[in-house]
């Protein structure tokens, strides 16, 4: 069985019996819908006003413009062409003629889109299937952790120039974009998400991206950054000391550090979400920062970089093997600066593996 | 009065005399509305999840999470920060409190947020100001010029790096790496848009954007790429042949550039875009080239890299003063390659303004 047909039919579990077919659609860029490269596997091509119905034996057609064909091509699935807006919603009725209702993705449709589709389906009843096409991409299967992987590598290896280039007086903007360059030069597509450079006192705010702001001895220099490759996110954290650390830098980098792998370590199958990010934070509270530690521990990665799930004291979630997580303590003193430690992390059936391998001691430049 | 002032009445006047109040929302990445930071002159943050009312005087209220207040507090606008999704509902509601329907915009919109404001709105009847919107946008105020001037520089500046850094080997996924490294050391976010740079025979598929193709003596070097600078774009494409040019690459680079140069000075205010694409299409029919340049000649540029409107034969569209449109008619012959010549225009009173202003006579490297 192909790895999209495991996909689909696991889709199909979450979205209930009701359900005889899932209809994803794109609209114009940026409105595009992971879901679809999900589904199909297709990791080239944009696919705008593009679309695929998917049925719970785990078959699917993509309907597409004739343009794409080329693109298309790579997908197993079948597939059908359109010239015409007659043709589309000729072919949209047709692959929606099923019993029961049919699923749809209301988070990620534009409304337009939705209204094009609803006339095209004349009739036929909509559901919303949103949650269980974000729930069924929680578990990744081989070929997304490899991809996964791979980002992981090609982010690591970009730090690790990085390192070696950083100097006092360089600007955020310009380590930003070094970074980006370092990722694409070896494969990937961009980067995962605006990367984070920040220096200094900048380093204390965690939305903070990158500046003018240059680095100076005795700065905390913090990358937060990810690459995507073959569509999938990586996406780590490492802060650096410029010049020798002192003794808070160190004292605050190491409960961080401490907060981390104390959250790796609580991390198997069956535990729950608020545990694991209460075994970090605990770390934290004890050493006296508690109130400094303002965001969650970690977020789902795949597709998108917040790809559902997390770990968080308030978001309920059962971890399971084969998902992927962040684990991203931090320790912000405003003014002054913060840190930030992050790895992806895949559940494994005895515990958690590390997907970013890069040192955690704390580095001195 | 306030430049986003000018820009809401703009829309207001398109959008017609029944609509009250105009409501324009983002979701989750990556469905935000441009619309936004065009009414609110944002140019930064993310605002995720935040919206904005606007009214026919030129004002409006700014209703964002707590969370964002700083990124917020760049705007003149009135804001209201929710906590809780009861006081954004509120929020929603007390602003839409006017005579007449609320206009939404259907195309950015996702439908799970449709349905959402729908409720909030107990009962106020919606409509769709899509087009309204993206009209007002067409005309371009002085503020936007500069950034799309400073995106085009930015370009620029990054394409004479390139023409001295490219050498024989190099591959098209490094050339496009270092075209988005330059870019940002000078300012820009990110790219435009995923960076194109074929090589040789990739340089006849326009779609194409970076693979491993190394650069050979008596390729073309097809650069199509832009800068992104306080979110608006620039778009220019050059064609450059590594090694001695021969009698066919001069034959096919000298009829796309008079073509381009055709279509420039075909623009002023008042002539209608299929005559500005006629004016460039005829020269390459002319040289017998016609069935090889299988797209339109332009597209409006701004927020979006496609921002409305263009130059094409089956584009009804009147050329306005302040449109910012690009220019890029190309020969495409496929297995030998391709030659495409695109510059960002401006319309003036008495013709066209070229904004990215990088040699055209046949570079030789």
């Amino acid at each position: 069985m192909h790895h999209t047909e495991k996909r689909i039919k696991r889709i199909f579990k979450l979205a209930g019996e009701d359900v005889g077919a899932i209809m994803i659609f794109n609209g114009d860029e940026p409105h595009t819908d992971v879901n679809f490269y999900y589904v199909t596997d297709l990791t080239k091509g944009l696919f705008e006003r593009s679309g695929v119905v998917i049925y719970p034996d785990g078959k699917g057609v993509i309907i597409t413009s004739e343009l794409e064909a080329e693109s298309a091509s790579r997908s197993p699935m079948e597939k059908r062409f359109f010239r015409t807006r007659q043709d589309l919603r000729r072919m949209v009725r047709e692959a929606l003629d099923v019993d029961g209702k049919v699923g749809v993705n209301y988070t990620d449709l534009p409304h337009s889109l939705y209204r094009d589709m609803k006339s095209a389906a004349k009739g036929i009843p909509f559901t919303d299937v949103s949650k269980a096409l974000s729930d069924a991409r929680m578990i990744k299967d081989e070929v997304e952790i490899e991809r996964i992987r791979k980002a992981g590598k090609i982010a690591t290896d970009a730090l690790e120039v990085m390192k070696n280039e950083l100097h006092e007086g360089m600007l955020e903007s310009e380590a930003a974009a070094l970074l980006i360059y370092e990722m694409m030069k070896r494969g990937a597509t961009g980067p995962a998400f605006e990367t984070i450079a920040s220096f200094g006192e900048n380093s204390a705010e965690p939305h903070y991206t990158a500046g003018s702001r240059k680095l100076k001895k005795g700065d905390y220099a913090l990358f937060d950054f990810g690459a995507r490759f073959e569509r999938y996110n990586s996406d780590i954290t490492r802060t650096f000391v410029m010049g020798k650390a002192d003794k808070k830098h160190r004292e605050i980098y190491e409960i961080v550090r401490e907060a981390q792998q104390a959250g790796i370590d609580a991390i198997r199958p069956g535990v729950k979400g608020p545990d694991v990010d209460a075994a970090a934070r605990k770390v934290i509270e004890k050493a006296g920062y508690g109130d400094r530690f303002i965001h969650s521990l970690g977020h789902g990665l795949g597709l998108k970089v917040h790809d559902g799930g997390g770990f968080s004291p308030r978001l309920e979630m059962d971890v399971k093997e084969n998902m992927v997580i962040t684990v991203e303590p931090g320790i912000y003193l405003p003014g002054w600066g913060g840190v930030r430690i992050e790895d992806d992390v895949l559940v494994k059936k005895n515990g958690a593996e590390v997907l970013t391998s890069f040192p955690k001691e704390l580095i001195e430049l």
